[in-house]
Protein backbone atom coordinates (compact mmCIF):
# COMPACT_ATOMS: atom_id res chain seq x y z
CA UNK A 1 0.00 0.00 0.00
CA UNK A 2 1.24 3.50 -0.74
CA UNK A 3 0.26 6.14 1.25
CA UNK A 4 -0.02 9.71 0.68
CA UNK A 5 0.43 12.05 4.08
CA UNK A 6 -0.66 15.80 3.88
CA UNK A 7 -0.03 18.36 6.51
CA UNK A 8 -2.06 21.29 5.17
CA UNK A 9 -1.30 24.81 4.84
CA UNK A 10 -1.41 27.65 2.68
CA UNK A 11 2.50 29.45 2.79
CA UNK A 12 3.41 25.34 3.31
CA UNK A 13 1.74 21.95 2.69
CA UNK A 14 4.34 18.99 3.87
CA UNK A 15 3.68 15.85 1.75
CA UNK A 16 4.72 12.54 2.25
CA UNK A 17 4.61 9.36 0.54
CA UNK A 18 5.55 5.85 2.28
CA UNK A 19 5.13 2.38 1.08
CA UNK A 20 3.94 -0.04 4.06
CA UNK A 21 4.60 -3.77 3.42
CA UNK A 22 3.86 -6.64 5.78
CA UNK A 23 4.49 -4.33 8.67
CA UNK A 24 7.34 -2.54 6.83
CA UNK A 25 8.02 0.94 5.88
CA UNK A 26 10.01 2.76 2.89
CA UNK A 27 10.04 6.29 2.04
CA UNK A 28 9.24 6.96 -1.41
CA UNK A 29 9.59 10.56 -1.40
CA UNK A 30 8.71 13.84 0.49
CA UNK A 31 8.89 17.54 0.49
CA UNK A 32 6.37 20.78 0.66
CA UNK A 33 4.38 22.47 -1.48
CA UNK A 34 5.19 26.15 -0.87
CA UNK A 35 3.48 29.77 -1.98
CA UNK A 36 4.52 33.11 -1.23
CA UNK A 37 3.04 35.37 0.89
CA UNK A 38 3.04 38.08 -1.75
CA UNK A 39 0.77 35.57 -4.35
CA UNK A 40 -2.94 36.14 -4.53
CA UNK A 41 -5.02 33.85 -2.64
CA UNK A 42 -6.29 32.04 -6.04
CA UNK A 43 -2.92 31.65 -7.49
CA UNK A 44 -1.15 30.15 -3.98
CA UNK A 45 -4.36 27.64 -3.86
CA UNK A 46 -4.22 27.27 -8.08
CA UNK A 47 -0.87 26.31 -7.28
CA UNK A 48 -1.14 23.68 -4.76
CA UNK A 49 -3.60 22.13 -6.65
CA UNK A 50 -1.03 21.78 -9.28
CA UNK A 51 1.50 20.60 -7.09
CA UNK A 52 -0.78 18.01 -6.20
CA UNK A 53 -1.50 16.32 -9.29
CA UNK A 54 1.61 16.61 -9.90
CA UNK A 55 2.42 14.51 -6.68
CA UNK A 56 -0.09 11.72 -7.23
CA UNK A 57 0.66 11.35 -10.46
CA UNK A 58 4.31 10.29 -9.90
CA UNK A 59 3.92 8.37 -7.29
CA UNK A 60 0.04 7.22 -7.53
CA UNK A 61 -0.75 6.50 -4.21
CA UNK A 62 -3.39 4.20 -2.76
CA UNK A 63 -4.51 6.18 0.46
CA UNK A 64 -4.58 9.65 1.84
CA UNK A 65 -4.36 10.65 4.90
CA UNK A 66 -4.25 14.13 6.69
CA UNK A 67 -4.68 15.34 10.45
CA UNK A 68 -8.34 16.59 10.95
CA UNK A 69 -8.39 20.20 11.22
CA UNK A 70 -9.40 22.40 14.43
CA UNK A 71 -9.85 25.80 14.91
CA UNK A 72 -7.00 27.68 15.00
CA UNK A 73 -6.77 30.93 17.27
CA UNK A 74 -5.01 32.61 14.66
CA UNK A 75 -8.34 33.45 12.72
CA UNK A 76 -6.46 34.74 9.51
CA UNK A 77 -4.23 31.46 9.18
CA UNK A 78 -7.11 29.10 10.07
CA UNK A 79 -9.11 30.58 7.24
CA UNK A 80 -6.59 30.05 4.91
CA UNK A 81 -5.28 26.73 5.79
CA UNK A 82 -8.65 25.28 5.78
CA UNK A 83 -9.41 26.99 2.29
CA UNK A 84 -5.76 25.19 0.81
CA UNK A 85 -7.33 21.66 2.96
CA UNK A 86 -10.29 21.93 0.95
CA UNK A 87 -8.38 22.13 -2.67
CA UNK A 88 -5.81 19.31 -1.42
CA UNK A 89 -8.80 17.08 -0.26
CA UNK A 90 -10.03 17.83 -3.72
CA UNK A 91 -7.75 17.47 -5.55
CA UNK A 92 -6.45 13.71 -3.93
CA UNK A 93 -10.60 12.68 -4.54
CA UNK A 94 -9.95 13.58 -8.44
CA UNK A 95 -7.74 10.70 -8.35
CA UNK A 96 -9.66 8.76 -6.48
CA UNK A 97 -8.70 9.26 -3.05
CA UNK A 98 -10.63 9.14 -0.24
CA UNK A 99 -9.85 11.11 2.89
CA UNK A 100 -8.75 9.45 5.68
CA UNK A 101 -8.53 12.19 8.27
CA UNK A 102 -6.86 11.28 12.31
CA UNK A 103 -6.92 13.33 15.14
CA UNK A 104 -3.55 14.83 16.59
CA UNK A 105 -4.22 12.51 18.82
CA UNK A 106 -4.37 9.60 17.30
CA UNK A 107 -1.39 10.56 15.19
CA UNK A 108 0.74 10.81 18.37
CA UNK A 109 -0.47 7.80 19.63
CA UNK A 110 0.14 6.22 16.70
CA UNK A 111 3.47 7.58 15.96
CA UNK A 112 5.58 7.90 19.48
CA UNK A 113 2.66 5.51 21.64
CA UNK A 114 2.21 8.57 23.80
CA UNK A 115 -0.14 10.88 22.66
CA UNK A 116 0.95 14.09 24.12
CA UNK A 117 4.53 13.94 22.42
CA UNK A 118 5.88 17.08 21.68
CA UNK A 119 6.87 18.08 18.00
CA UNK A 120 10.79 17.17 18.60
CA UNK A 121 9.62 13.37 19.76
CA UNK A 122 7.00 12.75 16.36
CA UNK A 123 10.21 14.33 14.54
CA UNK A 124 12.54 11.80 16.09
CA UNK A 125 10.50 8.85 15.29
CA UNK A 126 9.45 9.63 12.22
CA UNK A 127 13.07 9.60 11.27
CA UNK A 128 13.79 6.31 13.46
CA UNK A 129 10.85 4.68 12.11
CA UNK A 130 10.99 5.39 8.22
CA UNK A 131 15.23 4.85 8.53
CA UNK A 132 15.85 8.47 7.24
CA UNK A 133 19.49 9.82 7.46
CA UNK A 134 18.54 13.21 8.85
CA UNK A 135 15.08 14.62 10.19
CA UNK A 136 13.44 15.38 7.35
CA UNK A 137 12.81 19.18 6.78
CA UNK A 138 10.57 21.18 6.84
CA UNK A 139 8.49 20.27 10.45
CA UNK A 140 5.27 20.17 7.97
CA UNK A 141 7.22 16.71 6.41
CA UNK A 142 7.68 15.33 9.41
CA UNK A 143 3.76 15.79 10.28
CA UNK A 144 2.98 14.90 6.73
CA UNK A 145 5.10 11.55 7.22
CA UNK A 146 3.35 11.09 10.52
CA UNK A 147 -0.11 11.19 9.25
CA UNK A 148 1.42 8.32 6.71
CA UNK A 149 2.23 5.85 9.35
CA UNK A 150 -1.06 6.46 11.46
CA UNK A 151 -2.73 5.61 8.49
CA UNK A 152 -0.57 2.49 7.94
CA UNK A 153 -0.94 1.25 11.79
CA UNK A 154 -4.40 1.81 11.43
CA UNK A 155 -5.36 0.26 8.46
CA UNK A 156 -3.27 -2.54 8.68
CA UNK A 157 -4.41 -2.86 12.75
CA UNK A 158 -7.48 -5.29 13.93
CA UNK A 159 -8.43 -2.39 15.58
CA UNK A 160 -8.59 -0.51 12.02
CA UNK A 161 -12.11 -0.65 11.67
CA UNK A 162 -12.92 1.38 15.24
CA UNK A 163 -10.77 3.75 13.82
CA UNK A 164 -12.15 4.69 10.66
CA UNK A 165 -15.80 4.11 11.67
CA UNK B 1 -18.60 42.32 -18.56
CA UNK B 2 -20.07 39.23 -17.58
CA UNK B 3 -19.95 38.67 -13.53
CA UNK B 4 -19.94 35.64 -11.30
CA UNK B 5 -21.00 36.26 -8.23
CA UNK B 6 -20.32 33.30 -5.13
CA UNK B 7 -21.93 33.17 -1.87
CA UNK B 8 -19.58 30.02 -0.96
CA UNK B 9 -20.85 27.15 1.45
CA UNK B 10 -20.37 23.54 1.39
CA UNK B 11 -23.83 22.66 1.52
CA UNK B 12 -25.44 25.17 -0.56
CA UNK B 13 -23.21 27.23 -2.45
CA UNK B 14 -25.28 29.93 -4.45
CA UNK B 15 -24.00 31.38 -7.65
CA UNK B 16 -25.07 34.10 -9.59
CA UNK B 17 -24.42 35.62 -12.89
CA UNK B 18 -25.40 38.88 -14.48
CA UNK B 19 -24.02 41.09 -17.77
CA UNK B 20 -23.32 44.52 -16.93
CA UNK B 21 -23.11 46.81 -19.43
CA UNK B 22 -23.61 50.93 -19.63
CA UNK B 23 -24.67 50.78 -15.78
CA UNK B 24 -27.22 48.40 -16.48
CA UNK B 25 -27.86 44.98 -15.63
CA UNK B 26 -28.90 41.70 -16.97
CA UNK B 27 -29.49 38.03 -15.31
CA UNK B 28 -27.81 35.15 -17.21
CA UNK B 29 -28.54 32.56 -14.51
CA UNK B 30 -28.27 32.15 -11.28
CA UNK B 31 -28.49 29.16 -8.23
CA UNK B 32 -27.22 26.89 -5.64
CA UNK B 33 -24.68 23.93 -5.81
CA UNK B 34 -25.51 21.55 -3.18
CA UNK B 35 -24.34 18.47 -2.01
CA UNK B 36 -26.28 16.38 1.03
CA UNK B 37 -24.86 16.54 4.49
CA UNK B 38 -24.50 12.56 4.68
CA UNK B 39 -21.85 12.59 1.65
CA UNK B 40 -18.06 12.47 2.77
CA UNK B 41 -16.23 15.72 3.08
CA UNK B 42 -14.34 14.64 -0.12
CA UNK B 43 -17.29 13.75 -2.27
CA UNK B 44 -18.55 17.58 -1.46
CA UNK B 45 -15.48 19.31 -2.32
CA UNK B 46 -14.99 17.56 -5.72
CA UNK B 47 -19.20 17.76 -6.13
CA UNK B 48 -18.44 21.63 -5.97
CA UNK B 49 -15.40 21.81 -7.89
CA UNK B 50 -17.22 20.01 -11.06
CA UNK B 51 -20.57 21.78 -10.25
CA UNK B 52 -18.18 25.33 -10.63
CA UNK B 53 -16.22 24.26 -13.03
CA UNK B 54 -19.93 23.34 -15.66
CA UNK B 55 -21.41 26.84 -14.76
CA UNK B 56 -18.11 29.09 -15.47
CA UNK B 57 -18.27 26.65 -19.08
CA UNK B 58 -21.37 27.65 -19.56
CA UNK B 59 -21.53 31.23 -18.89
CA UNK B 60 -17.59 32.36 -19.77
CA UNK B 61 -17.94 34.85 -17.16
CA UNK B 62 -15.62 37.84 -17.11
CA UNK B 63 -14.81 38.16 -13.46
CA UNK B 64 -15.64 37.22 -10.05
CA UNK B 65 -16.22 38.12 -6.80
CA UNK B 66 -17.55 36.77 -3.39
CA UNK B 67 -17.86 37.88 0.03
CA UNK B 68 -14.75 38.13 1.95
CA UNK B 69 -14.44 35.03 4.68
CA UNK B 70 -14.86 35.98 8.20
CA UNK B 71 -14.08 33.68 11.57
CA UNK B 72 -17.64 31.76 12.30
CA UNK B 73 -19.05 31.33 16.04
CA UNK B 74 -19.52 27.96 14.55
CA UNK B 75 -16.05 26.80 14.40
CA UNK B 76 -17.54 23.36 12.28
CA UNK B 77 -19.51 24.99 9.98
CA UNK B 78 -16.53 27.61 9.55
CA UNK B 79 -13.78 25.53 8.69
CA UNK B 80 -16.29 23.46 6.13
CA UNK B 81 -17.40 26.77 4.57
CA UNK B 82 -13.88 27.64 4.47
CA UNK B 83 -12.68 24.16 2.91
CA UNK B 84 -15.62 24.83 0.02
CA UNK B 85 -14.75 28.34 -0.73
CA UNK B 86 -10.64 27.59 -1.23
CA UNK B 87 -12.23 24.89 -4.08
CA UNK B 88 -14.58 27.48 -5.87
CA UNK B 89 -11.63 30.51 -5.32
CA UNK B 90 -9.32 27.26 -7.21
CA UNK B 91 -11.95 26.38 -9.76
CA UNK B 92 -12.19 29.99 -10.87
CA UNK B 93 -8.82 30.44 -11.53
CA UNK B 94 -8.02 27.41 -13.26
CA UNK B 95 -10.54 29.05 -16.19
CA UNK B 96 -8.70 32.41 -15.35
CA UNK B 97 -10.80 34.25 -12.89
CA UNK B 98 -9.25 36.20 -10.20
CA UNK B 99 -11.28 36.73 -6.83
CA UNK B 100 -12.36 40.25 -6.19
CA UNK B 101 -12.91 40.21 -2.71
CA UNK B 102 -15.74 42.58 -0.72
CA UNK B 103 -16.91 42.58 2.78
CA UNK B 104 -20.52 42.37 4.02
CA UNK B 105 -20.22 45.62 4.37
CA UNK B 106 -19.09 47.00 0.81
CA UNK B 107 -21.43 44.92 -0.75
CA UNK B 108 -24.51 45.57 1.17
CA UNK B 109 -23.45 49.51 0.82
CA UNK B 110 -23.48 48.80 -2.70
CA UNK B 111 -26.55 47.19 -3.06
CA UNK B 112 -28.90 48.69 -1.33
CA UNK B 113 -26.79 52.23 -0.23
CA UNK B 114 -26.94 50.98 3.55
CA UNK B 115 -24.12 49.19 4.97
CA UNK B 116 -26.26 47.88 8.07
CA UNK B 117 -29.45 46.13 5.74
CA UNK B 118 -31.05 43.53 6.84
CA UNK B 119 -31.02 39.90 4.62
CA UNK B 120 -34.38 41.26 3.43
CA UNK B 121 -33.58 44.16 2.59
CA UNK B 122 -30.60 43.00 -0.08
CA UNK B 123 -32.92 40.19 -0.81
CA UNK B 124 -35.53 43.24 -2.17
CA UNK B 125 -33.06 45.58 -3.51
CA UNK B 126 -31.51 42.54 -5.28
CA UNK B 127 -34.89 41.26 -7.01
CA UNK B 128 -35.41 45.13 -7.96
CA UNK B 129 -31.67 45.94 -9.38
CA UNK B 130 -32.33 42.73 -11.45
CA UNK B 131 -35.77 43.22 -12.72
CA UNK B 132 -36.45 39.28 -11.28
CA UNK B 133 -40.33 38.33 -11.34
CA UNK B 134 -40.00 36.92 -8.10
CA UNK B 135 -36.93 36.97 -5.34
CA UNK B 136 -34.35 34.54 -6.20
CA UNK B 137 -34.19 31.07 -3.93
CA UNK B 138 -32.63 30.19 -1.84
CA UNK B 139 -31.17 32.89 0.28
CA UNK B 140 -27.64 32.22 -0.77
CA UNK B 141 -28.66 32.83 -4.50
CA UNK B 142 -29.61 36.78 -3.34
CA UNK B 143 -25.91 36.88 -1.87
CA UNK B 144 -24.33 35.78 -4.51
CA UNK B 145 -25.89 38.12 -6.79
CA UNK B 146 -25.29 40.80 -4.43
CA UNK B 147 -21.67 40.19 -4.71
CA UNK B 148 -21.82 40.71 -8.92
CA UNK B 149 -23.93 43.70 -8.16
CA UNK B 150 -21.21 45.20 -6.02
CA UNK B 151 -18.42 43.92 -8.23
CA UNK B 152 -19.99 45.32 -11.34
CA UNK B 153 -20.55 49.30 -9.08
CA UNK B 154 -17.63 48.69 -7.72
CA UNK B 155 -14.91 47.97 -10.94
CA UNK B 156 -17.22 50.28 -13.01
CA UNK B 157 -17.00 53.44 -10.69
CA UNK B 158 -14.17 56.01 -10.30
CA UNK B 159 -13.46 54.37 -7.16
CA UNK B 160 -13.17 50.94 -8.35
CA UNK B 161 -9.27 51.49 -7.66
CA UNK B 162 -9.68 52.36 -4.44
CA UNK B 163 -11.52 49.51 -3.52
CA UNK B 164 -9.14 47.11 -5.70
CA UNK B 165 -6.05 47.89 -4.52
Amino acid sequence: MIILGVDPGLAIAGWGIIQYERTRFRVLGYGSATTKAGMKLEDRLLSLHRDFCDIIEHYHPDAFAAEELFWNTNQKTGIAVAEARGVIVMTARKYGLELNEYTPLQIKQSVTGYGRATKQQIITMVTSLLCLPEPPKPDDTADALAAAICHANTSGSPLSRFYNN
